[in-house]
């Protein structure tokens, strides 16, 4: 059987989603707690239990809405139940998150449906870039998940360069290409937007207005003042983002024109001016899929495309 | 002169605002640092740069908006101005922001108005207690600063009993006393509210609706879905806040009625049933002041009313 997980995590302590020997990654965290909630001994031929992600997180990358598949046999599931009076998958969650290190949490196990692949059914990927600009420290609540820069940045100038972005690119200027991969990903959506000062307590919150405020200190919300970066595509290259958003602050601080970065969008030639910008800021914040019925449709299409 | 500073940190890391030997506190670190940038050698009997804060957070609290006062000669500020072409406050600014560790931000310095006293001037305080509460695991950018509740609490009954707190009571059934001090405070403000469901850009971040959403994901603030408790008094005695958050947890989950929070409030008495619920999920927001010219007059009142 095939288990959809969701999950988010601070990957500040984390080299990344994708396991590598003697380092701490996301995905070695969580394979083996798997390992040792579910009594499966490490290296299991018949049990391997290794995660298929949907976005392969790099380094110092932060996740609030990733999703992965694992499948296992339906026995296995059901010996971690236990005594608990639950659905397995929902003691699995309650085993995971009580062995898994506070920065990782599971949100949701669920059975998969049919033809489910967390990464190539995948059908678009939201990131959001964070950043707080200009002379005001960045809150130290939000440090590990916001960049930030002294200069004051000219948001106009960066969305003229994001309105660049959507529609089908080879964005090789701005990724580091796998051997054998293409660079041409198809952007749906990319904008900055500055965070309005909201108040923490807002309409819906079933407090009236008078007696939220009443002359009184209205809190903020956290993320009051930032200025963020969404981007939505079908797929990332790698880098590809975080290289996007270095570009456009680079334009934002006026030190590179609208036309490189056209230019750069253009000809697609990885150099050193198309770098990408540190993983502090960047959260994948949503992976999307299609009605359970187009999820294995989806997933040949998909094997295809990237092997071509 | 006397600088009036204000400042926000991540209080896990430290044993309170409160400088004590050989532990980390808020106090001990920028004191430490103010004689770094300023040159001044520890135990300077000329300059001995202690800070006078509003609000004496305990160990693992947080500050969004804290504010101290500190007094130095016009000679040693200047000093500190060095090469740089910025007003002296700035540059100090500056200098401890490169000192500090990032868990604690300096956000501005200013002379302070005549008759300022950080502590006895203030006219208010607004402190929020955050929770994540019911099954949804807490997201793990925010684990520092919300507790996490696995019970799904009764907010409408946690708003009964916060609707009896404000006004001037004696919460000697809420607080640890200080020797010879007292615990009558008046709280002008008192009530929870669930955090809705927002998208992080909202209305006002010159992104329009359209090009917001288009069908795709919509991004929620991080805040979504947090219990909060908002409160706001002219001043709190120790573990007043935690002590009334807690209450109005235990009633939340059942365990305690209305009738025995009125009887706590009513007869002021310490016990255990009464004590604090965790650090981790209060921030000091908000000190406010009244206009300058009242400043002195504040202060005087304020210091005969906590020795009478």
């Amino acid at each position: 059987m095939r288990l959809r997980i969701d999950l988010a995590y601070d990957g500040g302590a984390y080299y990344g989603w994708a396991r590598q020997p003697d380092l701490p990654t996301v995905q070695g965290e969580i394979e083996d707690a798997l390992h040792t909630v579910l009594r499966v001994p490490a290296g299991s031929q018949e049990e391997p239990l290794r995660l298929t992600v949907a976005g392969r997180t790099d380094t110092g990358v932060h996740a609030a809405g990733q999703i992965c598949h694992l499948d296992m046999s339906e026995v296995t599931l059901e010996a971690c139940r236990g005594h608990m009076d639950l659905p397995a998958t929902q003691a699995l969650m309650n085993r995971l998150n009580h062995r898994l290190p506070a920065d990782i949490r599971i949100l949701d196990i669920q059975e998969a449906p049919a033809g489910f692949n967390a990464r190539f059914s995948a059908l678009e990927r939201t990131y959001v870039y964070r950043i707080s600009d200009g002379s005001m420290p960045v809150d130290p609540r939000l440090r590990s998940f916001v960049l930030s820069l002294d200069d004051r940045l000219d948001i106009d100038l960066m969305n003229q360069a994001a309105a660049m972005i959507p529609g089908l690119h080879d964005f090789g200027s701005f990724s580091t290409p796998n051997p054998g991969g293409t660079t041409i990903r198809e952007v749906k959506l990319a904008y900055w937007s500055r965070i309005g000062e909201r108040s923490l307590v807002g309409e819906g919150s079933g407090v009236s207005a008078e007696n939220q405020q009443a002359g009184h200190f209205t809190v903020p919300s956290m993320e009051s003042g930032l200025l963020c970066f969404t981007i939505v595509a079908d797929a990332f290259a790698h880098n590809m983002v975080r290289s996007l958003v270095k570009a456009c602050v680079v334009i934002g601080r006026h030190r590179k024109s609208l036309d490189w970065f056209a230019q750069k969008l253009e000809v697609p030639l990885r150099e050193g001016s198309t770098g990408p910008i540190e993983a502090r800021g960047l959260t994948l914040e949503h992976v999307a899929y299609p009605p359970d019925d187009q999820l294995a449709v989806r997933s040949e299409a998909i094997r295809a495309k990237r092997t071509l």
